[in-house]
């Protein structure tokens, strides 16, 4: 059988990390990277062929799916309904508010073009949000939490960023203990945003800047921080660049849920990861959508699908029989 | 729009289980539980109707899906093919070694005859291979583990039942700590089956009984408690039925994997239920694969489906808009 022949468009964090879970599949290959910069000046990490965006149309033959890794604030609102007129792409948008315009942006121009896109793939949305659908389906009574981290928001660390006299910023989300346990007991609480996380960050300050000053205002930053427990550490130069160079994130989605006579049974499902790389992690999730998604185009199906819409079986590279003899 | 139509055949626990857990969609109705008994003597836990098996024929047009709640060890192999003659059916047949040819007959039996059926339907097999199938395709390098319990084996009760001397007795399965940690550590360890499980036995004794023999008769019992580091612990009749009266169960799914350019990025996802009761949580699994075997025959589906081959969003109460709003 003929490899999936993948294509990456946009080469950051995310772009790198497509690039290097493919090389995991043995039934796909990598096709090579497109880009808006000067394609000489990027470096690939397996050495894969770096071209300028302008040149993907003329290699259209060439490519079965386009796994695009641009962001979610401008990137991909504009870039998913884009190159779905001429490919069959993927991305991870994520910015859950958006997702419907986003995605009727993204099914008209797949439907109008005869292409399939999946969109919004990734851990969250992604992962948890399938898990919320399975566990909520399955305890139609009962409340569903998520928690993020303990984990990097770039979000937040470019707000610490943006703060007079910040050198250097990061900043942690990381779920309260005392909240997850209040959740496992089955009680169902009703927990407020400055109950389930709390916020930690890491600065390191331009000499002479007033570390009182910097830390009043992260703490009090309207939308980032002000509803939420924060802490301030300041620390060298040395420390931040040996310590914070990563970007690990994780999460959990639990569901409490009630059965029986008198809806009394209780019955408790988690979901959780703990990635020591976001970006590597939320890759390897595209990268295996792009497996169902060549197989589902080759099936004659068109428009948006997101993962609620795939069928796991979609996903492995086992047949079916395989699957029932080795994982059921 | 019309509610699905489901029928119960056996009434056991899992079957009552069913019948509460219709209760809770409301865009469901149960038309009656038939069983191999004098449908007089049974008394079901919400008055709903009971009737003979042979009388299930003669309702067939009042009935979209027959959830079919017997046994793996001789039911269900006999009954799923039998009954998917004449309805769409689903089982939640769990004997792991004997599921292809298990699937294998219904299959047949179900195109035969037009029908569609979802089989070994539950939580183990069930969401816990969906969840080693998600977590398998995404991180390809790795290792998946699955731990059970804490919770009470049929099979073992049975089993310690069967001793000279034993008037109750009660098994339970208890997944073991250090075994979880070094999972979670990412070293990607080696497990005996000793390591993973042991096992904890509740015995209340004939008067006069042999306790160090009845001890020793369970303890090197063969298959049962001869790999694993096993307790056994009498109590008094007044205890047993005071305290080990339910049905808990659970579990965890693991996967550790890694990525990067040199595989050195760790990444854990971990899955894991707690349930009060085993069968009505089961049961709940059941109902919901239902809702979903309703849709795809009214797209015109046949043969036999697993968990691996149904699209979430077929599971649930709520359109692909809805979901993509709230869940995604």
């Amino acid at each position: 059988m003929s490899k999936l022949r993948i294509a990456i468009a946009g080469y950051g964090n995310l772009g790198r990390g497509v690039e290097l879970a493919v090389r995991q599949n043995d039934d796909m290959e990598l096709v090579g990277v497109f880009t808006r910069r000067d394609p000489s000046t990027v470096k690939t990490a397996t050495g894969v062929s770096a071209y300028s965006m302008d040149d993907a149309l003329n290699m259209r033959d060439a490519i079965d799916v386009m796994i695009i890794c641009g962001g979610s604030a401008t990137d991909l609102p504009k870039q998913t309904p884009e190159l779905v007129k001429h490919f069959n792409v993927i991305d991870s948008f994520d910015t859950h508010a958006r997702i419907p315009e986003h995605f009727a942006n993204v099914d008209k121009a797949a439907k109008e073009n005869n292409h399939l896109a999946m969109i919004s793939l990734g851990w969250d949305p992604g992962l948890f949000s399938l898990n919320r659908l399975y566990a909520e389906a399955i305890l139609p009574s009962g409340k569903t939490y998520t928690f993020w981290g303990k984990g990097v928001s770039q979000g937040h660390s470019d707000a610490i960023r943006r703060v007079d006299g910040v050198k250097k910023g990061i900043q942690y989300t990381v779920p309260v203990d005392e909240a997850m346990d209040a959740v496992r007991s089955g009680t169902l609480p009703e927990l407020t945003t400055r109950q389930k996380h709390k916020r930690e960050c890491f600065v390191v300050a331009e000499e002479g800047a007033d570390l009182a000053k910097i830390e009043n205002e992260i703490k009090t930053m309207k939308n980032y921080f002000d509803e939420y427990d924060t802490t301030v550490n300041f620390i060298t130069d040395e420390e931040f660049d040996a310590v914070h160079n990563r970007m690990p994130h994780g999460g959990f989605v639990m569901r409490s849920g009630l059965t029986g006579i008198d809806e009394k049974t209780h019955h408790m499902i988690e979901y959780s990861i703990k990635l020591d790389s976001n970006p590597e992690f939320t890759a390897s999730v595209l990268v295996c959508y792009a497996r169902a998604l060549g197989r589902l185009s080759a099936e004659g199906q068109t428009g948006c699908k997101t993962a609620f819409d795939i069928a796991p079986a979609y996903l492995s590279k086992l047949s079916g029989e395989q699957l029932r003899a080795s994982l059921l």
